[in-house]
């Protein structure tokens, strides 16, 4: 029934004016089987496909873990723990949106390595990327870059990371994964926020801070400084990002932690836009607002620095709107605190803007935004000279990033930028939220609080029964993840299209019904 | 004169029995360029080359940095801090033990990349390695490892990384830097000692525990438990391996820092086999022990474990006997404490043994034994199911390392095997500190303090105009480095040979000379 309603405003699929693009798979045997699966939509065959060689529809074979991937698992466990795996994958017969495991299922993958594929497996762009004579230069030659940096690290940078820069920002420091990238740029923020206190970068550091900073002890190691995030909030599992991160307790139980403070992130009603649920949301964003305030007055430890994702994205995609961030901006500049956004998740075209808060129309930038993820690398970006510490070696590490990595992102944004993919995603994400408004009304009891409109395809509902649905989604070809205590998240790549959101709808449909 | 010095005791260079070695540089432009450098010593002549095509001699056009290098520091600067900026390098130019800039000229690299390139620039077995379908894939489809394995995961870590496991230790989980990897070691030892506090793996947590760790607070983040470290240590800059770190004020001013203890590593007097040091030295190891053992068992925040490195390599090059090191495993088994050792830069083969704690013989290994730099990825190594934490998501994040960094690693430890590294580096060092000992001879003035006998190429010495030495190293086509307050360190790669020595001394002498 659902399936009906679905196709039945579907737009015209010609409309995308681009060149076709012709990719091969790396294999010749990715090729769909035939199997028992949803059959294709018939939006795939009218639409310009960005992998024409995917397999029309997801294919599964057997119950998943299947006997083979069952047999890799075992041995994996002997050295590895593998309690959280979710499926034993072969990478060199996945495709597209398809991921493969080792028993010949071929699922449409909207978790993507927990939001961290950008253009496809096996893309044929990236492949040609990562055979150049200077990506295999980076990979067997690492420098370490903050003292003996390649000669191109500059044209590098500037040709990738920084050409796509937040609007302000024309600064970066290489990190390896969002939980580091979190940290240098708190302690960032630390250096800035005692500099100041000091006087200016020319003040010398005293004999006592000198000294007390070798036994960890205050004024040289401060401790009344800290970093304020946000209830629901995640932002890494290291100890200093982990103090900022408010996600589970399974993930904080039993590791010690600094004494920071969190002030609730707005719990709003769904849909955003929805006129009756206005006045609500205003008095419940306020709220959060005036306890940021409170908090940035008078915690005893003060905040040198605000840290916030665009949407919440571990802790449950918990949305809220451009009016809340332009508040906590005004906030932050009223008490001279730091803004950091995390866009450890949300950057890099997911939201149908480059960077998830551009949708906020800010008037000043934030001072820092923080990248992993899509971008394969990691690092944060910032404008401002007052945020390189006074010294040199007070903000350094062996390798500082990786150029390989970096050269790696520089593909990335070529291939975004080629096929137009940040624009794409915003079209096939109104596309898809229409298809789940749709599914919502069919099963009120199954997508509750479905939220993430104008975000591209950054979506998410509650789910009553959401781990059951997960797993299920799997025998429908489906493979989907969650967020928080209930949500299902959606974290398609940019390279989904509206075939992919047709199969993706009709799967859940089938899940729905069973 | 102390040149001819060097070379009268030099052993028979035609020792090594192992078949030569071809490599081809991959440019054609890395010749040696007939320059005013040194000239060749003999024994490269006569010496199997690892690098037969390696430049004779280092090659010295310019001064450092050239005009050419200048223009690029320019240009980098505005974008990426290079206040710590060594030298902006030219790897496509680079090869074997030289590294090359942009004007021209090539220097002899005994500081490679701070300790972290293990077989050489443009190493054709690596180049090799990072050109197939297998490392391509594993670029491009970056997984997300606790969840999405690639299927080849096990194999991969069978025939790599735990191949070379510390005897004893079974397991490993991957991270990305040695700051990370330390970091996750540390939740691993806090999570162990509380889950022994709660009573076991099936005691679940109390609704306090869960409550409190979203709070920051006690019991759930426990404020109570700490990391012992050593003065001096390094174990990098995040948050909670910062407070482990006790290397420079540089490295620790104005970032927050957990109140964890640090005990003395004892300052000996070298050489460590000087009959006239055993006395003074057995007496200052055991004052350190006993340090140690008064804070394991009086620390208000009590330790879950220590953290130690084989030599101490940022804090001056520190050397202790293996009594000390053996002595500190059973301090640390008595008090029921976990020993983490920290072969981020001792690691992988420079000792002269492939982990350097296989220098102290013990009885017992280590609990967790922490990597990085010269594996080229990271992480720790364990042998203890109960250093699992009792259920999954406890320690995980979106990467858990980098199969393609655990390839590299394979292919480093495979060239190792192959052109026999290890051993290699070990009679290399011998024959360097013999070189070593003839120089100190001669400029007692200039070479205070040297150790690393038996250390393989890991020595060190005291210099009283250190940075001078260093920076007047380059002029004589020498890239080295320091460590601590006064130490020049040497940290070659394990592709050093004799020939190499001989260079190295002998434009040493002509810095001390100058």
């Amino acid at each position: 029934m659902a399936a009906s309603l679905l196709r039945q405003s579907r737009p015209c699929l010609r409309q995308l004016t681009r060149q076709p693009i012709f990719f091969r798979p790396i294999t010749s045997t990715i090729r769909p089987l035939g199997a028992s699966a949803a059959a294709a939509s018939p939006s795939q065959a009218s639409e310009q496909l960005f992998f024409p060689e995917e397999p029309k529809a997801p294919i599964v074979h057997t119950k998943i873990p299947g006997p083979k991937s069952q047999e890799a698992i075992e041995r994996l466990t002997k050295v590895f723990d593998t309690r959280s795996l979710n499926m034993m994958a072969d990478y060199t017969k996945s495709y597209g949106n398809y991921i493969a495991d080792l028993d010949g299922n071929i699922l449409l993958d909207v978790y993507a390595q927990i939001a961290s594929i950008p253009v496809g497996y096996n893309n044929s762009s990236l492949h040609a990327a990562a055979s150049t004579p200077q990506m295999i230069s980076s990979i067997i030659n690492r420098p370490a870059l903050g003292n003996f940096p390649q000669s191109d690290w500059a044209s590098i940078l500037e040709t990738g990371i920084l050409s796509v820069a937040p609007k302000g920002l024309n600064q970066v420091f290489t990190a390896q994964a969002g939980s580091d990238a979190n940290e240098l740029a708190y302690k960032a923020a630390f250096m800035w926020r005692r500099q100041q206190e000091r006087g200016g970068q020319d003040v010398e550091f005293t004999a006592e801070e000198l000294e007390s900073s070798m036994n960890n002890k205050s004024p040289g190691s401060p401790d009344n400084m800290s970093i304020l995030s946000f209830k629901s909030g995640f932002h890494g599992r290291l100890f200093g990002s982990l103090s900022t991160t408010r996600s589970k307790p399974i993930h904080k139980l039993d590791i010690p932690a600094f004494d920071w403070p969190q002030a609730s992130f707005p719990m709003l009603r769904y849909p955003l836009d929805d006129p009756k649920n206005a006045e609500y949301n205003a008095k419940e964003e306020q709220r959060c607002l005036d306890e940021t305030e409170h908090l940035l007055t008078t915690y005893h430890n003060k905040p040198a620095a605000i840290v916030i994702e665009p949407v919440q994205s571990e802790g449950g995609d918990n949305h809220a709107t451009p009016n809340f961030f332009r508040g906590l901006r005004e906030l932050t500049k009223k008490h001279n605190v730091l803004m950091i956004v995390d866009e450890v998740q949300t950057g890099v075209g997911a939201t149908g803007k480059f960077w998830a808060h551009d949708h906020w129309d800010l008037q000043d930038p934030p001072d820092m935004v923080t990248f992993s993820k899509k971008a394969q690398t990691a690092g944060y970006y910032f404008g401002s000279n007052t945020l390189r510490p006074n010294k040199a070696y007070r903000q350094f590490n062996t390798w500082m990033g990786d150029p390989s990595r970096a050269l790696l992102f520089r593909a990335i944004i070529q291939e975004i930028q080629r096929l137009n993919l940040v624009q794409n995603t915003a079209q096939v994400g109104e596309y898809l939220y229409a298809g789940f408004e749709r599914l919502a009304q069919a099963y009120p009891k199954e997508i509750v609080n479905l939220r993430g409109k104008g975000q591209g395809t950054f979506l998410a509902f509650d789910s009553p029964r959401r781990d059951e649905v997960l797993k299920s989604a799997k025998t429908v070809g489906i493979n989907i993840g969650g967020s928080g205590g209930r949500a299902v998240r959606l974290r398609p790549m940019l390279v989904f299209q509206k075939g992919h959101a047709d199969i993706l709808l009709e799967g859940l449909e089938k899940v729905f019904q069973s």
